[in-house]
């Protein structure tokens, strides 16, 4: 038996850091300047405690291109390091100079944010250059290093000439990847990743127009001067005090996030929690259509202001996936699978933290201002209702803002709406009955007849209706939803008395046989209704519950199979109206046949059944009528 | 000055191999399959040349769950390793025995079907483990050895009782990770990523029913043996020859890549390429509906028979996306980034050699049986239209096999469709115009106008079309689409000779005004024109460019900011129409505003306009007019 040490063998481990560790290229640049960001910050550190006697200043960062010597650098004004640091740090890979310095300085680590993990990242540099040199100065009074590395493992390190401190990257680019030799794909990459590091990032420079000197004459031209273009906005609104910002200030964030984006947010919610995980972060509720699929994947989750990825499925509520904005918080795990996140404690809290926040933001919007918050209601409901599907807890916390709009525009929350309809429409078995539209436009008609019986109308009209009224029905007791066009009104809310019927039993079979002949097997089933006699003399209706189950199949859900069953439609016959009587009375077959077939067309184009051939038909002898 | 060597500290990459090296644990399971496979294959080829003189036998790989012990077991029969190989291969990171060996066995190594790339893939195990164990016993007449690590750079290696030839991976799982655990998570793992690999996976046993033994009664039980239950398919169609396969043989295949999918492929191209590379695969052409969006990323892309990825993009041609299948190619890199695929020349190649292939097939099927193509047109037009835009190659192929249908289920190539419109359809400024309809049942009264006319009308329904007809438009000379609604036919098709209207100007001139009396600010332009007298009296259109650059900007392109712009429409009014003559020389202000009224409400319906309150109060007109 033997005991031993694994060994690493560099030379087999190198390429495989170089080529394999990140399977995307471009994220070398976002290491390097998280290294450079690190470096400032350090040296911020050490002056503010007193360790380090030198003056901090404005360090910023600089990107520069140099194209002709296919070359890119990388420059800071941090803390630098010695000849003997060089050796420590860069030498020795995967050897974490941050970790080492968290540890030293313990307490004041999250406060100074350094951001690296393992000096590792470095190392993505030989992924784009085949020759990488360091120049670098310590903040200490000790001399210049020069690093160069060409790739193997072999480097040289000697005394450099560089007078100023801070480390300069200079990385000499592959002929595969000139690329990154272009001003456009760096900008680029500065814009996803660095937007809102800490410390300025200078990338070129830009003419700046200064105020004419006094006395100069109209025609003289202003003056300019050529001044630093930085990237970024190292103090982006989100690591503010929600205390220290205006609405504008929140709006002003928005557009820097969305900058292709014209429409306005409708409202923000800037998360702030210290304990128990660290998180930050502004969500913007945007104006959303009824596409549910287009408008995911736009929250941003960065880590201490550098940008990690777009996607937060597992991080936040899949409701929430469609608002806008930013996460930021060094407590995900990121290095885990999506499903493993999931199960994570941590992140399990987090998601309910936000969850928690939006609830809370929307019941204080509705409290505070009523008349804006249903203003807002079409662009906000396809989230709510979703949340009210998917998370109990936002379910309960609904109740308090989730409103149920009419078709004449106006706005209850649930209880309002029991308290509104409850004498009207509450059938002979003490059932609340509450109709809805899903079109205004495609059901007018029968939303006027229901108007005309004194009922309250919703307008539902997200796609995930069928859904929420699912769940409204089985966690409310005594409540039934009911579409317009679903039956006959007195069906839809049986009341005790009955209407009578001008047409005797047998009158009523001899007009339904009538009637079945001349409609053969276009699949419509025959009601026969004692109804108002100005109610339409035909109507057709649509079962509540086969056109439920088939739509909420089409968004997920249902039961199995209903998906695929035809459509199911009733004809209903007012055997009350004076038409009805006339088909019933008349002698010949073939104006029978007439009556029936034109009352039949109409009752089918108000409910946006007659298309095609059969409106062609219906046209031509219409305008035979007219004249 | 001095140089030196990049030193790799072993206390510090491990934690990272460990931990970062996968950003998906799962992988560990691929990764160990992938040696067994590996360790197998190489007995195999170095007992196909003579140089280890075992028994090859019929080898399987096994995954064991031991949930009690918290282990999990993988175990081969393969070529197993001496200690010394142990030592070498394992205790010295990423020294890639997969490569030694190919180097050695260099023409070999392609037959052999040499799948690890760097003996890395061990160290997942990490992830996974808190102790890992290797039981091996060399093909070699030598000991076992048996080798224990637990985490820490520190192992132990003895001599091992294993008995059998071959290796077994013994994982101790973490406590947080007992997911691995689960007889569910690890065949769905299996399914996963190693469906289709050479060597035959077992896992679990299950119950096979023998035939009775003859003399046995009715009653009697059969008899039933447990046998290996093999979760893989080591010889997938794509392997194969093209030569080998029945139609039958690349259904079953679809059925075993789909399972939940329950519609047959409508036909298939077998892929197989091995210079300039390497490429071997079956595509599908699946049923697809009029939404691009869910249906992608269906197509699986493997080397050498293991799982990578379902996300093809860059590799395969975005309208190719739709298609479903396999593609198997060791050539295309994937650890860099999907900009940087895109660029590759080697991937670039396989690009345009699957479109080549794709459009050689659809020619052969069209020539092969055209009847069978056309029937199927429905459901692979939307690829074959994308394709047209996208790639200009295959634009210039599909002239030989792009098919117009007509509303009448005719199908024609554009030739057959020149051929066989160009008397009737071509303008006096010699244009041939092609008529088109997007929907039979909406558009019907405008269709059964022109085909009275004697004009074909296309049934163009695609989501994508308003694109293909503007590139159809200026690749080809003297040619233009117009749907049919999109102005009167005569206006449509100009021909020399021009109807004489039995209004005078003046006539025209006053019902025009009154006309525009009625209609108010309702939108319309008015527009008379001499039509035949037994043409509609209304008729409202819609004019092409403006209608189609809307379209278009909903799917992507037309004219930025025409999605904006209102619909636009037309009032035509055939001056030859008795009625209309009726409402010109009626007396009274009323009755000419309700036949004015009446017919433009008809005409609205024809165009699908009249909707909503004006569509309630139209049918209530109408029922008093049956009466």
């Amino acid at each position: 038996m033997a005991t031993g040490k694994i060994n690493v063998s560099v030379e087999n481990i190198f390429p495989l850091i170089k080529k394999f560790l990140y399977s995307d290229h471009e994220i070398f640049l976002r290491e390097l300047i998280s290294n450079a960001t690190d470096a400032t910050l350090k040296l911020k550190h050490l002056t503010s405690i007193g360790e380090a006697k030198v003056e901090y200043g404005n360090p910023i960062i600089e990107v520069k291109i140099d194209k002709k010597g296919k070359k890119l650098h990388i420059i800071d004004q941090g803390i630098g390091m010695t000849e003997e640091e060089v050796r420590k740090y860069i030498n020795e890979v995967a050897f974490s100079g941050a970790e080492e310095f968290l540890d030293k300085y313990k307490d004041a680590g999250k406060d100074a944010g350094i951001i690296g993990h393992f000096g590792l990242g470095f190392y993505s540099s030989f992924m784009v250059a085949q020759k990488v040199e360091i120049l670098t100065k310590s903040y200490k009074d000790e001399p210049a290093a020069h690093w160069i590395c060409d790739g193997t493992p072999e480097f040289t390190l000697k005394e450099g000439k560089k007078k100023d401190r801070g480390t300069e990257i200079i990385l000499h680019i592959n002929d595969d990847d000139k690329e990154f030799l272009e001003e456009h794909r760096i900008r680029e990459l500065l814009t996803k990743y660095n937007k809102f590091m800490p410390i300025p990032i200078k990338f070129g420079t830009r003419t700046e127009t200064l105020p004419k000197p006094e006395g100069a004459k109209e025609e003289d031209p202003a003056p300019t001067k050529e001044v630093d273009n930085i990237i970024n906005n190292p103090n982006p609104a989100w690591t503010k005090k929600p205390a220290d910002l205006q609405d504008d200030d929140y709006k002003n964030f928005y557009r820097e996030l969305y900058p292709m984006q014209f429409e306005e947010p409708l409202f923000h919610i800037h998360l702030n929690v210290d304990y128990p995980f660290n998180l930050t972060g502004i969500l913007y509720f945007p104006k959303l259509t009824n596409d549910l699929n287009i408008q995911k994947d736009r929250i941003q989750l960065y880590q201490n202001q550098v940008f990690v990825t777009d996607n937060v499925e597992g991080i936040v509520p899949e409701f929430l996936t469609m608002l806008r904005g930013v996460i930021d918080s060094p407590d995900i795990p990121l290095n885990v699978s999506r499903s493993y996140l999931q199960a994570d404690g941590a992140v399990k809290k987090i998601s309910s933290y936000i969850t928690r926040k939006v609830a809370d933001k929307l019941a204080s919007l509705f409290k505070d201002n009523r008349e804006d918050f249903e203003a807002k209601w079409n662009d906000i409901k396809i989230v709510i209702e979703y949340g009210m599907l998917s998370e109990e807890k936002f379910f309960e916390k609904a109740e308090a803002f989730a409103l149920y709009p009419t078709v004449d525009g106006k706005y209850y929350t649930f209880d309002e709406l029991k308290e509104k309809i409850s004498g009207q429409q509450t059938d002979k078995d003490d059932n609340l009955v509450v109709l809805y539209a899903s079109d205004k436009e495609e059901q007018h008609s029968y939303i006027d007849a229901a108007k005309e019986k004194g009922y309250e109308v919703l307008l539902l009209d997200s796609p995930i209706v069928g859904h929420l009224l699912q769940k409204l029905e089985t966690s409310k007791e005594k409540l039934s939803f009911a579409r317009v066009d679903a039956d006959h009104l007195d069906n839809l809310i049986k009341k005790e008395d009955t209407k009578i019927s001008k047409l005797s039993e047998e009158e009523k079979e001899k007009l339904k046989t009538q009637v079945e002949e001349v409609l053969g097997d276009k699949g419509y089933t025959v009601q026969l209704e004692a109804m108002d006699s100005q109610a339409a003399p035909f109507i057709i209706t649509e079962p509540e519950f086969m056109r439920r189950m088939k739509e909420m199949q089409r968004t997920g859900g249902g039961m199995f199979g209903m998906g695929n069953m035809p459509d199911m439609y009733n004809l209903v016959i007012n055997t009350n109206h004076e038409l009805v009587s006339e088909i019933l009375n008349t002698k010949t077959a073939k104006k029978r046949e007439r009556l029936i077939n034109q009352s039949l067309d109409l009752a089918r184009l108000s409910k946006g059944l007659l298309k095609g051939e059969a409106l062609t038909k219906f046209i031509r002898r219409s305008y035979e009528m007219v004249k």
